[in-house]
């Protein structure tokens, strides 16, 4: 039984569509690399931070956020002294996160090729 | 015969790496959709901004730089009067598409769940 509301357009090429919305949050600068890095499992907030070179605790915090509203992602809170908190993938975090992935593995396959693509183009213009 | 350049890391987990670089250039707010349009076929530069709602002639110039920089899309100028400019992907392009392509279509299926997970969180914060 789906809880989908009816009628919504999912069309990103829409720029007031909220399919636009979706994919500026799983593909925006750290919500990948948020999303494939919990595809190992739920993390605490300090592993999610040390996984992701670069990223701001702030930042990381924010996406968080976002990633949950959108139904991706899950906050426990561990009833614990002191409590401990976690984050996980939902069934809808793991599904978007199997397409963000394939996107990850294929560029580390390729970024050799990319990276001779951009060393050419530099020589050449 | 692959001309990728050795020893290149694609770890996008790393801020220092190329492959970090490329993850952004891919997933960035308007790559995704020049790169899904161009799988339809060559474009020129006017039908790409007429398809992708809200871009615009600069943002859509300034990204069509990088994505062939990168290898992803070819500039073809046609020697006619006026000289037609279009834009093609690359096989490297074709190839990336693929993955952006499934996780565009995911969120067009999916958009109606996302946001009654949004509105949920909405009514519960």
């Amino acid at each position: 039984m789906s809880q989908a509301e009816p009628g919504i357009e999912g069309d990103a090429f829409n720029a007031d569509c909220p399919g636009r919305t979706v994919l500026n949050h799983v593909t925006s600068r750290w919500g990948t690399l948020i999303l494939v890095s919990l595809s190992e499992g739920p993390m605490r907030f300090s592993t999610l931070r040390d996984r992701i070179g670069g990223i701001s605790e702030k930042m990381l915090a924010q996406n968080l956020r976002v990633l949950a509203r959108d139904g991706f992602v899950e906050r426990t809170v561990e009833p614990s002294t002191p409590p401990k908190v976690s984050y996980a993938l939902t069934e809808l975090g793991t599904e978007v996160t199997f397409y963000l992935h394939g996107l990850m593995g294929w560029i580390r396959s390729r970024v050799g090729d990319i990276v001779f693509a951009q060393r050419h183009h530099d020589a050449h213009t």
